[in-house]
């Protein structure tokens, strides 16, 4: 459908957002959403087409993973439309405030995918679906209702075409969510204010342990009348005594509750909802909604938003060999700006992870950092393309670590809560990477780096305190010992780099050693890192295709022993000098991984791996890279544009794992324009294999950077040179300042591997 | 013990404080509490001596009512302290932060009344047990560890002397409440900041629908470690994969927790406690605790709470007969000086009823707000004795409507929540009062005003929409509908009366009008009040003896017919003039109400009665003054001196029936004085028999008014004349400004009714 054989440009139209198609990752694993929103949007507004309780008699349902966010291209019926949304997450949350218009006798059920009048949701069509960026738009069939969704950063604004009916419904569900479990909702309220706004929240316990979404909402009509029930009232309550509270009582509240308002409705009645959502209160939503949507104006508000993403896509202006390819790179980009997102009020107000209120000052206060994915690429990619967005998000970071009572930077953070998921503490690899760019600077820099040493001084995190002690974190005391040994290593290394830019010798001396711990897992007589214990043996267990139980976490040894990026020429030298490890990578590009150890990958489908090499998981982001280090770099250049080719495509289906929060996106960006940063914080960037024709990049600094692949095909993958100003450069790496000095860096590619 | 057959004074010693007994009235059906608080403070921080969930296995459970202030004389054990109680109450609520020291084993659960040993409770004494104003000290026994308590307005302080103990334990309780359901919790959330301070809050689902406290705790010395554990963990939560946080992990939450921390104690050694309240934030109570209890003195915070007391109780200097006479008095105002409570941050910020955050400028708010008791004597008390109080609580109910969805004032309020207790819209009447006075005056009366219209026109309310289209509620479309009609009619001439007041005619008619609506209900045919249908006939089943299901509540027909506080006159004409309702008054007094009845009125015991009058409930309150509209006025004397004398006695079961957050304890203030306001907003105040001898009351306009009950004694309880500075008073009542003006009133008194 979108695939077009010929050369095409975005460079010249302003009209980026064509090329952004939101349904891709929609199916399968890239857990991705097709709805509206603006960039970094607090609202999120997207179709959910089932909800699924994470916990069925106790036991995990694997059902509830494909609704990381909430849609799945594959299924034919719509619950509703949900506010937030996670892009790509490999564990979920959210999904506050479930709309859906109806018609007819009314249904509080939201009912069965199998028998969808069995309640409120409707069966729907790919045919009737529109998504484009800040604009969503879909039939839904069984009422004959046409749904349109647009937002602004803290507004969802929906657009209900009804046919002619004296019973038509707008439910407002705060039972649903994503991510369930019968107590996930801890309590909801809402308040009708008057005959067309309601205000209220709704508190859940659940990947963020406490947390609170505020709303208002407003109709363009007023409701004939309204009601709620009450799905679990235990308790004892007097109000029961005194009124009727199901119909048109303007005050509900209930731990699973779902609200109605009636309206009569004439042939192609257009009924609008404004949603506003707040960190704070209702009346922060008030303030929000009366902020950023005065009007009832639907066409201005998606026009607003959308021209607001053709400004962000615009940052980076492509050509490419087909319109498929532009398709990927702008869907990567929309998808690399969707988190993390803004999270304070209009007027700068946000809860801290102390459950307080606090004011923004003089930056925006961002949440939802993924961070052991996207310190990789994601704040990398921010850093280049928009420096002053990256800072205030750490900012919003070290906002986090002051409210801390661990004093820790965010491990991973959404919603005022630290929900500790995965391992590292990366934040200090974002923030080094500002300091090292010059980015982060002054006393900004210094109590940056001094949260990032506290952070990685937290004795009971993890098993810091054994890392500290033994230089490694023994299997024994603490599991997925070796995938923690490593990464603490490279971050421990940020933090040097940091210090040594900002001139702090000790720190420097203390973590450049700490940063050494990687060696202390590495087994050479089997030539891969493996799980040592406390009395500092290796464990007799080991098999490095395996992944459970053996001291790694999202991915086996054999990807996750290459994971030394601050150091691969060490690295390379203890697994056996270049050419061996030239070998090493070649077999895994190309080995066969047995379904048993497939099995235990989590997150990715069949084609998110290539060999044994599992692109659809993050640790070995940077292994294709790694042969720059031998004397076959051509070897990066050709898996990099394998990696392009087959791991993305512009389809529902076309990611081969998350996208988790813009990481899998960003490595494709950078990829693209032909170069990765192994190590951020190095300042240095692998050349890979542009895919691009041309990119021009128009930094904050008002210097633009044209990067030019000449000659650039499939067949010519591999680069000849590369000019810098028309100078050549002599290293397989560019440096951050000649990104941002701008001018233009030209690849020379042929269809032959350039000698070393 | 208290009793002392001496003329005893209070009037020259400003040692009021040693006339007060906490204990009076935790035993039986008064419900108050025996611990420490200042006057309307925000913290009343008292033992509770169990905790009965309210409802067992879907059942209403009747021991959970003796436990409406927590504490309850009967028992021999102490579950622990918590800072939160209502005082006299019928229904309950908070129970908030119970703390409770322990040595050896730690036990997490509060273990059984019948074996304390079974858990942290221990067994106690009332000889080791003392109870002043703002200080309670204890032996708790099982431990051999002294609690002591005092508190400023937002801070607990507690003092635990301990034994020498390796194994010393201070137990944060949230789990524990008053009237706890299963899932009343709702949530709650506790961060250790460091090594002797915790800051929190618990969110419940009670009488308060959505109600959330928030506290900030310091040690006086660091604890040596401390934990918790989670009796409701049924999410699934990535926490626990993590860290083991049952010890030494800073941030707790969860829906039913307890907390510990560990000391290390050397014999008699104290550990300090202080504990702040907020109703906004955990930054508030932590603010509230720096400003309220900079330093660790325990005696300084004790005395400057004692000090606030003998300003209060000082405010009416009392001579009487002997020291019970004193105790009972004091002790009344005591009583009627703890509800309303504070209900706002140092600052002035507090939680509203739509649950945001809102400033009180320029006022003092209040919270609990029973106002279907306390409009009657409570308010009216402080109209006279401190009416800028009592107008910030106008303001506080103000603050409500302006905050209220329905637009309504407070009908029973706490903690921002409406718990519409009760019925009736009785703010409107304690606003009348001081607007009637002269005590609200301006826009600011008007305002007021215009609210109590409103919230009287509010037709979805309680069968209000009948009572305006038929002048009655119908019983067959509200229940109690002759309770609700009478008390609607009063409320509505109170209405009037300030309307008048501020010249409002088209509002006085409407209402004036309104107040003869309780003709509607009386059935001459049988000479009582009762229920009518909406087809505008009696109901046939009726007998004015009995309470449920015949169109009453807390108060059988033979009681709530005279509920006619504001025109007894043509009440009295329509009973049958004034010798056939003397003789109908004689009737109820010395009636005997059989055991089927008695068991139908609610919250008082069998001494809680004379006859058929029932004191202990307050629908009754102004009956005793009703003879001042017969012939035979002396029976008033008779009958309020025989109530003084034995509804109230200086013993924990002196009350006979619930304080009602101050009213019953108003009631006797104002009687012993001499006078009782029939109908607040009259202006105009009944004459009883004072049974104290003199008492001076301190104005707030800098006026004194001396009371003199000349040759008063047992015997001497007829009023022969009233002499207003000299004056002889040709009425049977005073006036407010008689009051206002001071100078001295003189009751002479003697044994012989005088003639009318």
């Amino acid at each position: 459908m979108l695939i077009l054989a010929v050369s095409v440009s975005a460079q010249k139209s302003e009209n980026f957002i064509q090329y952004v198609n939101p349904l891709i990752g929609t199916q399968k694993m890239g857990h991705t959403f097709p709805g509206a929103t603006v960039p970094f949007g607090s609202v999120q507004l997207s179709p959910d087409t089932d909800e699924q309780p994470i916990l069925i008699g106790g036991k995990y349902n694997k059902e509830t993973y494909k609704y990381c966010a909430g849609y799945n291209y594959d299924d034919s019926t719509i619950v509703g439309f949900s506010h937030t949304h996670f892009s790509g997450t490999g564990h979920s949350d959210l999904g506050d405030f479930l709309i859906m218009p109806t018609v007819g006798e009314l249904q509080l059920d939201p009912g069965a995918k199998d028998n969808p009048k069995s309640g409120f949701r409707s069966r729907f069509s790919h045919s009737t679906e529109i998504a484009e960026p800040n604009y969503y738009k879909v039939l839904l069939e069984d009422d004959k209702i046409l749904a349109e969704l647009t937002t602004t950063t803290r507004v969802g604004f929906h657009q209900y075409t009804f046919p002619a009916s004296d019973n038509a419904h707008i439910i407002l569900d705060l039972m649903h969510g994503i991510y369930n479990y019968d107590d996930k909702n801890v309590w909801t309220f809402v308040r009708v204010e008057n005959d067309h706004t309601i205000v209220g929240f709704r508190q859940t316990n659940g990947w963020a342990r406490t947390r609170t979404v505020y709303f208002a909402m407003e109709f363009s009509k007023p409701f004939k009348s309204y009601g709620f029930k009450d799905f679990q009232r235990s308790q004892y309550n007097g109000f029961w005594r005194k009124f009727d509270q199901s119909k048109n009582f303007p005050e509900m509240a209930g731990k699973q509750i779902r609200a109605y308002f009636d309206f009569a409705t004439k042939q192609d009645e257009k009924i609008q909802v404004k949603f506003a959502l707040s960190p704070v209160s209702t009346e922060g939503a008030m303030k929000n909604l009366q902020t950023e949507t005065p009007d009832w104006n639907f066409e201005k508000v998606k026009k607003a938003g959308q021209d607001s993403w053709n400004k962000e896509l615009g940052k980076i202006a492509v050509t490419a060999d087909s319109k498929e390819d532009l398709v990927n790179f702008y869907t990567a980009m929309y998808h690399a700006s969707l988190s993390p997102t803004v999270y304070m009020d209009a007027d700068g107000k946000y809860k801290g992870l102390d459950q307080n209120v606090h004011s923004a000052t003089g930056f925006t206060n961002y949440t939802t950092f993924s961070l052991w994915d996207t310190y990789r690429a994601l704040h990398p990619y921010f850093n280049i393309i928009q420096p002053s967005r990256n800072r205030d998000m750490i900012r919003s970071m070290m906002a986090h670590y002051d409210q801390s009572v661990h004093k820790m930077l965010p491990v991973w953070s959404h919603y005022a809560n630290e929900n500790w998921c995965m391992i590292g503490y990366h934040s200090v690899s974002v923030i080094a990477d500002a300091i090292v760019t010059g980015n982060l600077t002054g006393i900004e820099a210094e109590v940056a780096l001094a949260a990032s040493v506290q952070t990685a001084r937290t004795k009971y995190y993890d098993g810091l305190e054994f890392y500290m002690k033994l230089g490694y974190v023994p299997e024994d005391k603490n599991g997925t010992s070796v995938s923690k040994t490593l990464e603490y290593a490279y971050d421990d290394w940020a933090i040097a780099q940091a210090a040594k830019k900002l001139g702090k010798t000790a720190i420097y001396n203390e973590f450049i050693k700490r940063s050494e711990n990687w060696k202390n897992v590495y087994d050479s007589s089997v030539g891969f890192t493996r799980p040592k214990m406390s009395n500092g043996k290796f464990g007799e267990k080991f098999d490095p295709l395996k992944t459970e139980g053996q001291g790694f976490i999202e991915g086996n040894s054999w990807n996750y022993s290459l994971y030394v990026p601050h150091n691969p020429a060490e690295m390379i030298e203890m697994m056996g000098g270049k050419e061996k490890f030239a070998k090493h990578l070649d077999e895994l590009f190309t080995m066969h991984l047995p379904d048993e150890f497939f099995a235990e990958t989590e997150d990715i489908t069949r084609e998110g791996i290539i060999g044994g090499y599992i692109h659809g998981n993050e640790p070995s982001h940077h292994v294709a890279y790694l042969y720059n280090w031998t004397n076959q770099p051509w070897k990066t250049q050709e898996r990099v544009r394998m990696i392009l080719k087959h791991q993305y495509h512009a389809s529902p289906d076309g990611l081969g794992g998350n996208d988790d929060c813009g990481q899998m996106s960003a490595w494709f960006i950078l990829s693209s324009l032909g170069f990765y940063p192994v190590a951020p914080a190095s300042g240095e960037y692998q050349i890979g294999s542009p895919s691009i024709k041309t990119a021009v990049l128009k930094l904050e600094n008002g210097k633009t950077l044209t990067i030019e692949a000449k000659n650039q095909s499939d067949k010519n993958v591999y680069v000849e040179k590369v000019t810098v100003n028309g100078q050549p450069l002599d290293r397989i790496f560019i440096k951050y300042s000649e990104i941002m000095n701008g001018g233009k860096i030209v690849f020379w590619m042929s269809d032959t591997p350039a000698p070393k």
